[in-house]
């Protein structure tokens, strides 16, 4: 059993790194926090080290290191208490299937995270995220998923050539739009499909618009200009799950 | 034309209290930020004063005070620019009507703001906030109803009080529960009805879910523990709107 006491410690300076998106990719690992998503990550076979408070119970057949109240401040994200944090590895990817969620520019991480619940809960295969898009990793996605993300395909991908080779492969692209398109409840959905939601300000982008089939719209009071994306996300999925 | 560039001046003392829960409640007034959201206090009669930056170009038909960068840091809640500040009275109570949604302690701004817009999009009367929701007030909550706090009917209360009143008043109170209760797609809804949706974590309290009437869920995947509250809140109100 390991302990380790100085922030300065050679293991503790290369875990500080993750914190950084490039060492994120670079090594395709992350850092969770708390006991919740260490669970989560656990079931799916993606936790590499754990890394509890010293004089926490935690054991679990995971590389386990105990640190000091000052190395896990300087490791965490948050000024919480947590009383353990997790190395994951990224988890691989798998067929893209056919129900297809596109995010396009995403930048609340709140917003990401609330989306990959409703994903998973309303039968999502694989929620494909532009390269613009909030990163996947940062401390508060993660939170916000309530680990989620462990359990669905999420991929990142250029999507103007993405969505090309979906066409080719007879997927239905339908886009979102405020104004004009069609009521989501009038609407028969195909077998195979990719739903895209743009940018929380603008929207799709005109290259992504350009390509979808059909727009689709939530029927709502006129004097509000739009629902939270994470909301008319949501509600999409919802719709489409029982289509 | 007043001008104010001092940090110390009375008038904005007495406004940077307006920071603190306790001097929004005793003056009924509140601080808010950026343009979207003075037009929407403005269209609806509640904008008190305006005070842009010096240099801004900003005429409206409203007390206006121009200050300066260091003011304006020391009023407003970002660390992002802003180039103008207002000082909004709250709205009136109204006749609550017959669409209640009434929310128990929820707690993070980001979806008190979401329920609030989501309530206006789908006809939602009246939103009740328990006394220890989130302060309505508070600039996180304002940021993310993007302006839409001003055109619905907001009340504080009691809860079991306000409910039993409700009941007595022939309203339907629909809970909402993860297990167990009805299916939203199979109930018909009732023309008077209040709808209660829980805190985050702890759901709905004992003391309230034993008012109500019958309990909601929304059907989803069974690896999903439940969605984000304010997606819930709204997949809900979407459905019973559509009644």
């Amino acid at each position: 059993m390991e302990i380790i006491t100085s922030v300065n410690n050679n293991h503790i300076k290369e875990l500080c790194k993750l914190k950084e998106k490039k060492y994120r990719d670079s090594t395709n690992t992350f850092l969770i926090e708390g006991e919740h998503l260490i669970y989560e990550a656990y079931k799916e076979g993606l936790l590499e080290e754990i890394l509890p408070l010293i004089g926490e119970d935690f054991s679990m057949d995971t590389k386990t290191t105990f640190i000091s109240k000052e190395v896990m401040k300087k490791l965490s994200s948050t000024d919480s208490i947590i009383n353990v944090i997790g190395v994951c590895s990224k988890r691989k990817e798998r067929e893209i299937g056919n129900k297809i969620l596109i995010l396009e520019d995403i930048q609340d991480p709140g917003n990401l995270g609330t989306i990959i619940r409703s994903s998973l809960a309303f039968g999502v295969d694989t929620v494909v995220l532009s390269p613009k898009t909030v990163d996947l990793y940062n401390s508060k996605v993660l939170r916000s998923t309530q680990g989620m993300i462990f359990h669905i395909n999420i991929i990142v991908k250029e999507l103007v050539s993405f969505i090309e080779e979906l066409k080719s492969n007879s997927y239905m692209i339908y886009g979102t739009k405020v104004d004009g398109g069609i009521n989501i409840k009038n609407i028969d959905i195909k077998d195979k499909y990719a739903l895209v939601i743009g940018n929380e300000g603008k929207g799709m982008s005109s290259s992504v618009e350009s390509l979808c089939d059909k727009n689709l719209y939530i029927d709502m009071d006129n004097n509000v200009e739009s629902l939270n994306a994470g909301v008319a996300a949501s509600i999409l999925l919802y719709e489409m799950r029982n289509k």
